[in-house]
């Protein structure tokens, strides 16, 4: 939950005045979003986010993830759309950050997704990859193999306050993964944190997905094991295989998956997995008592991390093909 | 900032599907407010704030509260209005906590209040005390002279950890309120809590008022004096007579102050700066870090108590007749 920046009334109004959209009506900060601050907007003409970007998101990423928002716009995907001022930009400041007003998208997001909510999310993320397919910026993912070393190195001993041993766990895994990650499989724009709280549903159907400052180009299967292990286990820590079957069935029956890329699925939920859990390690050690931020638990996903290193192969997700 | 209570998807729909308002279309979580957590909801039918009451709000003052609220609908006041579920029940129960749906309303808060909205919200806060003067329940105001009392112990030394002498000051000055206090000035239904967080505009003009969670049967000039502290300081400490005569004049225009009751308002100011720096102190002291709250700085009360004690007369708050 999150607002960072406080904006003065004057600000507001001046950069709303810049959008032809009629004078603003109401405007409430979300408690919702850990890296920006976000604010519902009302006009005379409608409901927007408006969203200022703060440290963590690298202003010269931002016209990648705008442009990719009105790119998959066109393309029929269902996500917010940034709203162009009177001189047509997208990307603007206030309050001494940069700033973008967006659409705003209906639905909610499920705190415990069901099967049906699996499938769905299953569908839409293949759609997604497909829409990217030829968008044409490109954005590396700093935070694939050379960030998690770079991270790795930050947290240092660090690692073993969180849970004993751990710096030694994570030093073994990461030598692992050097050795093993594939560098062959199809690549696209990937959405790279694709948790239920970035997936909006009106019912069982998905009515839009959100939050692209994450976004870049990387390997489309690792997207998918990131999904496995954000929506694939129950809050007891145990594995859904019902529902990481509904997914990824629903997801091969827009984008199939190659047998390349199925094999590599283990290692690339393995990545995932160390991904999240030197994020919220590093978080966990850096965040001082008074943030606004409720600290996530690095334990979550060093046992997501573990079940995945013994899995022997995708079949252990559910699929029985080949 | 707050929201404090997570609600579960099942146990937010069945609860919205208590009232006939269609089906929910988005919700999320609103970052103001500092007692309770609040939740922007959409629906087929419109627009409404949730509130889950959490514990410094007492359960058994609820009916007070939502019943208020509909009587100033009733009187023309525009303030939210609480939504009726299909058995006719206000006050229901969501997450094991006290909970109300009630209509959004439009409009932004000012953060540097100028001197025509000070005039609109004398204007305003005059007109809710005449449409409060026929409803017929009775809350107590539990943070006045007694309630003061009762903080003073619980603070204890500590208020010194604040600032240096500070537990002296606090004794000595509840001791001249405890001989000054006016017993017999006029009574009626007062907001306790009029600061402009809780006052909408849209333009120069009140669009509504929010947060009657503090509102009680008091004396309605002491609502008049916790608005001059609220409104008519500026963010450097100095007092703004202007915005003072403004707010007063306006408020004059609606319901004319008694002799009886301009003569003691620098005595009712002095015990609503007292009663503002007592309960930041108390959360300055048993705040602790993790909280979702930032907790506000009780020196601003202090040099808004030691102001009034150097006020002589109604006079220095800018109304210059009798």
């Amino acid at each position: 939950m999150a607002v960072y920046t406080d904006v003065s009334d004057e600000e507001l109004e001046d950069f709303i005045a810049s959008y032809a959209i009629g004078a603003l009506t109401s405007c409430k900060g979300i408690a919702e979003g850990v890296e920006n601050s976000n604010y519902l907007v009302h006009t005379e003409s409608g409901r927007y986010i408006l969203t200022l970007y703060e440290k963590r998101v690298r202003r010269e990423d931002l016209p990648y993830f705008l442009a990719l928002m009105q790119h998959l716009v066109a393309r029929g995907i269902s996500c917010p759309l940034p709203v162009k001022d009177r001189s047509g930009r997208t990307l603007k400041e206030l309050a001494g950050r940069p700033a973008a007003l967006i659409t705003f998208l209906e639905g909610l997001w499920v705190r415990r997704p069901n099967i049906e909510h699996c499938h769905a999310l299953g569908d839409a993320l293949a759609h997604f990859h497909l829409a990217g397919a030829d968008f044409p910026m490109f954005r590396a993912n700093d935070l694939s193999l050379p960030g998690w070393r770079k991270l790795v190195q930050s947290i240092g001993a660090g690692a073993d306050e969180v849970v004993p041993g751990l710096a030694a766990e994570i030093d073994k895994e990461l030598g692992y993964l050097d050795k093993r990650w594939p560098a062959d499989l199809p690549q696209g724009v990937i959405h790279a944190d694709l948790f239920p709280d970035n997936v909006f549903f009106l019912g069982d159907n998905v009515s839009g997905v959100i939050d692209f400052y994450f976004a870049c180009n990387d390997t489309l299967a690792y997207d998918v094991a990131i999904c496995l292990n954000a929506w694939c286990f129950e809050s007891d820590g145990s594995f859904n295989i019902t529902k990481a079957r509904a997914m990824l069935q629903a997801y091969e029956g827009v984008r199939p998956l190659s047998e390349a890329e199925l094999k590599c699925l283990p290692t690339l939920a393995r990545g995932a997995a160390l991904r999240f859990l030197l994020t919220r390690t590093y978080d966990w050690l850096n965040t001082d008592e008074s943030a606004l931020v409720r600290t996530k638990d690095p334990n979550e996903y060093l046992r997501k991390l573990r079940f995945h290193q013994r899995v022997k192969s995708y079949r252990d997700y559910g699929l029985g093909k080949h």
